[in-house]
C-alpha cells in the first residue's frame, strides 16, 4: 500500500474531458483511493462547470487545478505516464502493461519523482501530440473484442493499481533492482520541456531542416528527450551546451 | 492472465441493482475484461429494461439471466464471493481483501470450480441475508473517508484483479500451497442450498429453538455450512444423517 505521503506525489491530469458524469466519476474513484490532486487541460467548459457543481461533488473536484496545456499541467511532474488502449495505433514510447507498473512507481517514489497520471478525452483517448510528453504508456490489458474503457472505470482500475499493486506480495525483488539501476534524482517535466524549446530554437537557427518537417521534429525531440532518463545533471550539461550553440548561431548571424 | 475457459467459470450477480447506468457500467466492464455471464437478482423492472435496450449495450447484457432469488442465481456456482466496504459491519464470513485474492481464485479453477462474485444494490450494498450465502467478503481497500465505490468502477475494479491479479508475477507460491490443501472438488451452492433446508426442517422437528429464533438460526446454519469447506462425501454423509433424523422424528410423531 502506499502511504498518503506518497500519494500526495500523484497527479490526475485529465486532457480535454467532455462528459460531466465521467469527470465526477473520475473524482470519486480519486477519493475512494486517497489522491487529491486532480488537474483539468482544456475542458470543455460549460461540462466542466457543470461536473464541479454536481450535488455530492467530491472537494477534490473543488480543488481541481485548471491549465490550458498539458505542458503546464505536469511542469512538476518526474513521471508522466499515458493511458490508453494500442489496438489502433504503434505508440513511440516504452508501453507498461498496468500490472507489471509497480516497481516502475516504487522506483519513482524512492527517488523523490513525482507522477502524473494522464487520461484522454473520452471519444479519441491521448493524442501524438500528448504522448509526446509521456515517458512510457501504461496499458490496460482489455478484451480485444471491447478494448475501450470507461473513462471513469479506466481511472478505478489505474488508481486500484497504483494503490494496492505497487506494494503487492512478490513484486519487490523485481523492483529493488531496478530502483539500484535509478537512484538519481528525477528531472521535472518543465526542464525537459525547457531543454527540448532550447534545442528546437537551435535546430531551427542551424537551418536543421525544412519547415514543412518542423513539427515532426518538435514531435521526435521530446519523445527521444524523456527515453534518455536524464540525470539533473545530464539536463543542465545539456542545457549549457545548446544554450552556447544557440549564441553562437545567433551571433555569428549578427555580425 | 486467465484463458478464455476459465472466465467462462465466473458469474458476475448483480443483486437489486436500480441505476440503468450503473447496470450498463457492469457489463461495459464484463466486456472489457472478457467475461460473458451476468445474472440480475430481482432487478428494479423499469431500470432493468431501460439498461437492457441501451444503445450500444454490450451483447451480454441482452444475454444476462434474471433471477427471483440468489440461491436460484448461484446454484451452480462452488465458491460465492460476496464484495462490499466493511466501514459499518462486522461480517460473519471471512474477508479478503481484493489485492490479495488471486490464490483463492486459482484454487477454484484448479479445482474445476465456478465462481460467483455478487454486487448489493448501489444504496445499501449485499444485506446480510445476501452475504450469508458468501464463502468470504472481498474487500476493495478504499480510503476512510470515501469507502464507497461507485458499481461500475467496483466492477471494474474486481474485474481487473480477477482477469490481472489471479496470475500475477509473485503469488504463485502461496496458491500451490493453498491448492494442495484444496484438492477435494466443490459443492455447488444449490447442494448446500438443499442441505440447510433439510437440516432447518429437521431442527423444527426437533423443536430445536423458539419460534422468534428461527431466523438467525436459518442466517447462522448457511453461514456455518460455507465456512465449513464441505467435501462432495462430507456432504452426501450429512444429507443421509439429516434426512435419517428427519424421517425418525415425523414418523414417530405419526405412530
Amino acid at each position: 500500500m502506499l502511504t498518503s505521503t506518497q500519494r500526495e506525489r500523484l497527479d490526475v491530469v485529465l486532457v480535454s474531458p467532455r462528459n460531466p458524469l465521467n469527470i465526477g466519476a473520475v473524482a470519486r474513484a480519486m477519493a475512494n483511493f486517497g489522491f487529491a490532486h486532480l488537474s483539468v487541460v482544456s475542458a470543455h467548459d460549460p461540462h466542466w462547470r457543470e461536473a464541479r457543481s454536481a450535488v455530492g461533488a467530491p472537494e477534490l473536484l473543488a480543488n481541481a487545478r485548471e491549465h490550458a496545456t498539458l505542458a503546464e499541467a505536469i511542469a512538476q511532474d518526474t513521471l508522466i505516464l499515458g493511458t490508453g488502449t494500442l489496438t489502433y495505433r504503434k505508440p513511440d514510447q516504452p508501453v507498461i502493461p498496468l500490472p507489471e507498473l509497480a516497481p516502475r512507481i516504487r522506483q519513482e517514489l524512492v527517488r523523490n519523482g513525482r507522477i502524473a497520471l494522464l487520461f484522454g478525452s473520452e471519444k479519441h483517448g491521448l493524442s501524438r501530440d500528448d504522448l509526446s510528453y509521456c515517458h512510457a504508456l501504461v496499458e490496460i490489458p482489455t478484451d480485444m473484442h471491447q478494448p475501450s474503457m470507461n473513462l471513469g472505470q479506466a481511472a478505478a482500475v489505474c488508481l486500484y493499481e497504483l494503490t494496492c499493486g505497487a506494494f503487492r506480495t512478490g513484486s519487490e525483488s523485481n523492483a529493488s533492482q531496478a530502483t539500484q539501476q535509478l537512484s538519481e534524482p528525477a528531472v521535472p517535466a518543465a526542464i525537459l520541456e525547457r531543454l527540448a524549446n532550447l534545442i528546437e530554437q537551435t535546430m531551427l537557427a542551424a537551418h536543421y531542416s525544412p519547415k514543412s518537417m518542423h513539427a515532426a521534429n518538435r514531435h521526435d525531440l521530446r519523445v527521444v528527450l524523456r527515453s534518455l532518463n536524464l540525470s539533473p545533471l545530464d539536463s543542465r550539461r545539456i542545457f549549457g551546451l545548446f544554450r552556447r550553440i544557440l549564441n553562437q548561431l545567433t551571433a555569428k548571424r549578427n555580425t
